[in-house]
């Protein structure tokens, strides 16, 4: 069987394929700091050489910040792109690595070996097990797989400025059936899994505005509107006492999860009692009727992340403040609407504000979450690939940020993603002494193999 | 009738008054910046020369700071202690000003003529109404009224650091029966007043702590505790619908207005619409069922002064803040006790703490009202002198505030206070171009002559 010989060439081929990653790990392609601009360039035109060994027609495509690599491999069926980013972190603090970052090294821990450096799991080690995948498939059949489009980035760490121009100017190019995307990790670092839910966004900050000028207590204190008690008011009343928001028509677009997926998430029996006892906390505060990965992943919040007013330093001044403000934020799901979210929030404030108090609002802006269609059977043939490989039932599962590209894909190039990566909680990334475990790169290539052979043979 | 020559001789010697006021406005006694630090001694050094000439037995009493001025005249009657305080504040924006702080000048204003000087209302002018009037009673009488001490503060604009070790120092000899304190305006600059209540103030910070650090929005929102959300719902719950204070016990010691200084409050006819007119407001804010005059003056309050916590900088933040903090400040009436009080309020916040929250309690502090025994006659005789002196029926009044003299003349001293004062709103006390208007020095020292004839002759 032809997948068989290609497993059997990644796993023979794999010192090669680790030496190959190592080389693109020297260079420092760090997309946020100006004195790396020329390691940026020399990472992406490593990559178009290695994807123009293998047969794609690839090329350095200059932006206004770094270049995107772009390769294509036109053939028959359905036509995927593969998305990662070979930009990296910066790597201070310098002095906690334990080695030079970009002096890669495979070592033996007690969790198995690593390889050792910036960028080795977020995300070179990552979209190269794609690549590797590609280059044993070419090795074994003489010809690249299916009908495919590689698309790297180089400013994902830097906030992606380039990013919604070049798609817009490449809509067509780049507009695929489906996106793979290979920046996330395996589900409590064990079980594979394919994220199909992610959050959205909408956030603002807003004033609650009184007096024209602080007041003083002694002389207005009982008297005086105080806009820090208004603000209060306002905010503790954002969720009932079973944690559900208060803002009209909040819900109305949220969906309840698909069964077939809440019989999955039940099954990853997710332990919260760590997950929040890491941060020391113990009880999950969300709606009650919800489970905890409910309240992360699947269920939309309000969140107050700042809240500011009156007199904030040392001692004490015993003012009535002119103003208090707040920054709150919304997590969405499902079809929620940041255009129409915002605006129930506002009058919902503008509804709830005494006399002598006003409303300044200040940068709403949001964007939706993304529901993958899973019904696409492309999904479940993948998700049949990682359970084989890993010898675990794979997974759906949510996030519960926002992971942009994914929206990008779907709202100007129109078509969904299946997020799959192998990255481990105890990666580092952004930290020192970031690493990949080899079996994530070695059974992270292998699972590509599986799902091209199902999803572009 | 011997008050008839007194006043008089006040009539009369105005202008030679007005000569030695600003003879003492010359002095800059700025005691806040110790380059005045010799003014402020000359200053002091003045006031013992100009009280020994009317036949004070008195001294500059040194002090870690600025000297006491201490002046005795030893006589039958009750025992009366006069407080002023001749150190003045500083006078920057000096560009602001019309002409040199320090060198005072008569102006006829279209609302009359003023003394233009700093410290010309706040506290020399007033202060000197007092010695005026003991000076024209000596001319006239040969001898001074009754059984007075005069005590003359350096350090009042800088926080009276000496002023508590120093009258517990010298508790035997200024202890009288009733202070007269010159420190206060007349009400809405028109009808003389004596300020009877002054409430307390209690005040703390606290801080309410969830996560041991700050957290993701994105990964942890919906699930964990937020403090902000925490800390809102506490301060809203701080007030009901009413406005009053749900803290259990808060009301416990307050008592009723007295139906005579209601009675006065009424006749008053406050213009709460001016007054928070000025600072862009309109409604009064407090407790549903009391007028604005109660808010202000014989209400007990609570305050949110300050509160902080998450990302308050400049675009956003997705967090979820491990504290949120506030500074809350009570306002205290009648016979509330901060010692109650604030255990009683730190009780009812640990009782709402939802599971993986804490409280800290910073600075807890605080002083209990003042309350002036108006059942003793010396304050109806005195109400009957304003009221004769300034054809206009005097008042008590409240002060929203503290005056933490008369605090101290009660708890370190045991004796109450009558505060009189005859400054008018637009004195522009602590700012450029201060003044004292000649109507308030001239009626004031009169004042005082008519209130030393009858409670001192």
């Amino acid at each position: 069987m032809s997948l068989d010989s290609v497993l059997a060439r990644i796993d023979e081929t794999l010192p090669e394929a680790t030496d190959r990653l190592i080389k693109l790990l020297r260079i420092p392609s760090i997309s946020t700091d100006p004195a790396y601009k020329s390691d940026c360039a020399r990472a992406a035109d490593w990559l178009v050489a290695d994807l123009r060994s293998l047969g794609f027609e690839a090329a350095a495509r200059p932006t206004p910040g770094h270049p995107m690599v772009v390769g294509r491999k036109p053939g028959p069926g359905r036509h995927l792109l593969f998305y990662g980013h070979y930009d990296v972190q910066p790597v201070d603090p310098l002095e906690l690595w334990h080695r030079d970052p970009f002096d890669p090294a495979i070592e033996d821990t007690d969790k198995g070996r690593v390889i050792r450096a910036r960028g080795a799991s977020d995300d070179k080690g990552q979209l190269m097990t794609f690549v590797e995948a590609c280059r044993a498939w070419k090795a074994v059949h003489g010809d690249l797989p299916g009908n495919l489009t590689i698309l790297f980035e180089g400013e994902e760490e830097s906030g992606s400025p380039s990013l919604v121009p070049f798609l817009e100017e490449h809509r067509g190019e780049l507009s695929a059936d489906l996106a793979l995307i290979c920046d996330t990790g395996l589900f409590e670092s064990s079980r594979p899994a394919i994220t199909t839910m992610l959050r959205g966004l909408a956030k603002v900050e807003f004033t609650i505005r009184a007096a024209g000028r602080d007041l003083h207590s002694g002389m207005y204190g009982g008297l005086a509107q105080n806009p820090i008690r208004v603000l209060s008011r306002i905010l503790a009343g954002l969720h009932d006492d079973r944690g559900r928001v208060q803002v009209p028509g909040f819900y109305d677009d949220v969906d309840e999860l698909p069964e077939q997926v809440r019989a999955q998430w039940q099954a990853l029996a997710f332990d919260h009692k760590t997950f929040l006892g890491d941060v020391g906390l113990s009880d999950p505060a969300g709606e009650v009727d919800r489970t905890p990965l409910e309240m992360i992943w699947s269920r939309p919040t309000a969140e107050i992340n700042g809240i500011w007013g009156g007199y904030t330093g040392a001692g004490f001044k015993t003012v009535l403040p002119a103003e208090a403000h707040a920054k709150v934020s919304f997590r969405l799901v499902s079809r929620q609407d940041p255009g129409k979210i915002l605006p129930a929030f506002r009058a919902w404030i503008e509804a709830q504000l005494p006399p002598d108090c006003d409303l300044v609002w200040t940068d709403p802006e949001g964007s939706p979450a993304s529901v993958m269609e899973i019904a696409d059977p492309a999904f479940e043939a993948a998700r049949g690939a990682l359970t084989e490989e890993w010898g675990r039932a794979a997974s759906y599962v949510g996030c519960g940020g926002s992971i942009p590209i994914a929206g990008y894909f779907k709202s100007i190039l129109g078509m969904d993603s299946m997020l799959i990566g192998f990255g481990k909680d105890d990666d580092q990334i952004h930290s020192p002494n970031e690493k990949y475990d080899m079996e994530s790169f070695h059974h992270g290539i292998r699972s590509w193999a599986r799902i091209l052979a199902r999803l572009a043979a």
